[in-house]
């Protein structure tokens, strides 16, 4: 994967997408590289970690549901969706004053929190120009702040949940929904103006695999490996928050809901990661989120889309599992 | 000023101009205070920090260039601009780890650095989805999207220039135009579609009390008193920002090019603030800033605008000299 310009489980779908969806996503990272060089007073290590890409899963769905050829609008709309991702990361790296990130120094590690925090502040408002002139640029902006605004609940959310043992799994699902799902949800409609129905039915889709990546990410918290991952195993656990294992072997096994993160330190995450895997509770969430995946490649057969390719949705929900299997 | 929902230079205006004004004005208090309020996961205090408003200048620009009676689009485009605002004064507050905005614990203090960065997250956001729906949302996205990527590049400039005691008048008037200019500059164009001479007019009346406002607010961080500022004096220096005041200083004294700020210490900012102000360089920057103003008054006098009153503006600029002097 590194060094390519094209992530990993992008290239089985675009492999079988065909040219236009490459180019597409050329585009974008194309335009994501010239918007951060016109940010002005980046550190040059800011400018290479921001412009050398991550998964790039939204810019894909983006592209995917606004459907082939990708046009302008389209492109413009997959980097806008793209920038508000890639703010909450710089702004996420911010309060963690971390090091790295897919091993390269991060932003705040290579230009400080002011900073770090202003290229985050930039890249948020420079999403909102990215959509402008459009004749969609109406709904287009009312989904994108949408979206925007949900991930920032979210973040509150969690923040107020934090080191709470006994957070519901509907809580956490809610949580999940504003935090990651939102801005799926919202790759999925952004690109193309569509009947209610088959907006509806996207927007499901993206929800469905949008939880499902958060559940798989929180699995993978717990279980590492962390030459994987890049960071030590119950890291989440540290933090306080409190994700669907740790709640599922909480049901299975009630004495864990009343250990105190607090008192955690990083031999005692692990001990306690162990045991929520021990408990079946890892395993368990890996199912429900295969489920998600399945209903939502399932909701989408049955929704009267057009200009969908079937196959290719069902690539790209199923990438979501093979990361992290 | 404590205690009144209107904030000072805003009341000369208001009064002149009848209740259209201070309704208008409260409406836009009413709809902040909402928007904070369901935003969900605040703690009360940092609710009521945010509620508990500031000057409103940028609101009470939107609201006099947008025309009597304030009509719904004025007011959510008032909104947005002052939310706007307030999301950098949130960011800011993280950055300084500020104990107190206008006397009450800042979002920070009262919440913590996570909840805060979220929060001015949201509220960046917020404004933009505060813009629709309305027929003029494509031209107000864009202005706003506009000034809010230039306050952040400001910031990104003005941390470039950080302990440069040899940063030239100009590049630090374009960091103003960046950092405060623009977003005065949005609010006198955002509020209503007028033909450009018109538009350009107004963006120049709202550019120059905005430099204006910068230039005075930085006389203040040299002169003080610190019992009006609620800072100590040198604050700037001490944070490496070099700003007009001990630029014009330079310029007649140009030992003080060689100062090493980094060395500074609450005393000896302070020695250096008595030294910049004895050069007659904040006398200086005063009346630079009352030339902005005056120019400022007397470019809209000239201009072909309708829907204005004429003295209400001259009123609102003199407001931004009377606050400082």
């Amino acid at each position: 994967m590194a060094g390519s310009n094209i992530p990993e489980p992008v290239t089985a779908v675009t492999d079988l997408a065909g040219s236009w969806l490459p180019l597409g996503l050329q585009e974008v990272e194309q335009r994501l590289r010239e918007i951060v060089a016109a940010a002005g007073g980046l550190a040059p290590e800011a400018e290479s970690t921001l412009a050398a890409g991550g998964k790039r899963m939204r810019p894909l769905l983006v592209l995917l549901c606004a459907g082939r050829p990708a046009q302008e609008g389209g492109i413009r709309a997959a980097t806008a969706v793209e920038l508000v991702h890639m703010a909450t990361l710089v702004h996420d790296d911010v309060l963690d004053s971390a090091p790295l990130r897919r091993g390269r120094p991060t932003v705040v590690a290579a230009a400080g929190r002011g900073r770090a925090l202003a290229t985050g502040d930039l890249l948020l408002s420079r999403a909102f120009a990215e959509l402008l002139p459009s004749p969609e640029a109406e709904s287009q902006v009312m989904a994108l702040a949408g979206a925007s605004v949900s991930l920032a609940r979210g973040e509150l959310a969690q923040r107020q949940d934090a080191f709470r043992t006994d957070v519901s799994a509907e809580r956490y699902l809610q949580r999940c929904r504003l935090k990651t799902a939102a801005l799926f949800e919202c790759a999925c409609v952004i690109g193309r103006e569509r009947p209610a129905a088959a907006r509806v039915a996207l927007e499901r889709f993206g929800g469905e695999i949008g939880l499902a990546f958060q559940l798989l990410d929180d699995v993978l918290d717990v279980v590492g490996p962390s030459e994987r991952t890049g960071k030590a195993r119950g890291t989440d656990l540290l933090d306080g928050t409190v994700t669907l294992p740790m709640i599922r072997a909480g049901e299975r096994d009630p004495e864990l809901k009343s250990i105190d993160l607090h008192a955690l330190d990083g031999a005692a995450a692990e001990g306690l990661c162990d045991r929520i895997a021990a408990s079946g509770a890892t395993e368990a969430v890996r199912g429900e989120a295969r489920d998600r995946v399945e209903r939502a490649k399932q909701g989408l057969r049955e929704a009267p889309i057009e200009h969908v390719d079937q196959k290719l949705f069902e690539l790209v929900a199923d990438g979501v599992v093979e990361r992290y299997s």
